[in-house]
């Protein structure tokens, strides 16, 4: 989450090119907020809300990106 | 489209900054293909579909990303 247009999962850091390295998606949640498909698995068997803005978010509101 | 996990449309190939700083936004789509509003907008005016995978797309099936 440095450089402006860079992906990279703002839960565990890591940058897109080691999400998709290590067998991950990007996804993109509803509202519009990206994270890596491990950490919003991992965040939404603890809560049902979008980890960054905090809405109310299930396992069908978000989607794989592809970039 | 150069640098992995850069986002820049890949229609008018304005990279990430250019798209907001012109008061645009990205967005991606239900099947997880990125582009900018504009683009997006325009295409869906011409063809219900993903300009990308072609896949069946209405307005109501993309969404603002935040990066
Ligand atoms: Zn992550
Ligand atoms: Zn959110
Ligand atoms: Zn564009
Ligand atoms: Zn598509």
């Amino acid at each position: 989450r440095s450089t402006p247009g860079a992906v990279s999962c703002p839960v565990c850091m890591d940058a897109y090119a080691e999400v998709i390295e290590s067998g991950r998606l990007m996804v993109s949640t509803k509202c519009g907020h990206l994270f890596c498909s491990q950490c919003i698995r991992d965040s939404l068997a603890r809560a049902h809300s979008c980890p960054t803005c905090r809405k109310k978010l299930t396992h069908r509101q978000y989607h794989p990106i592809y970039i």
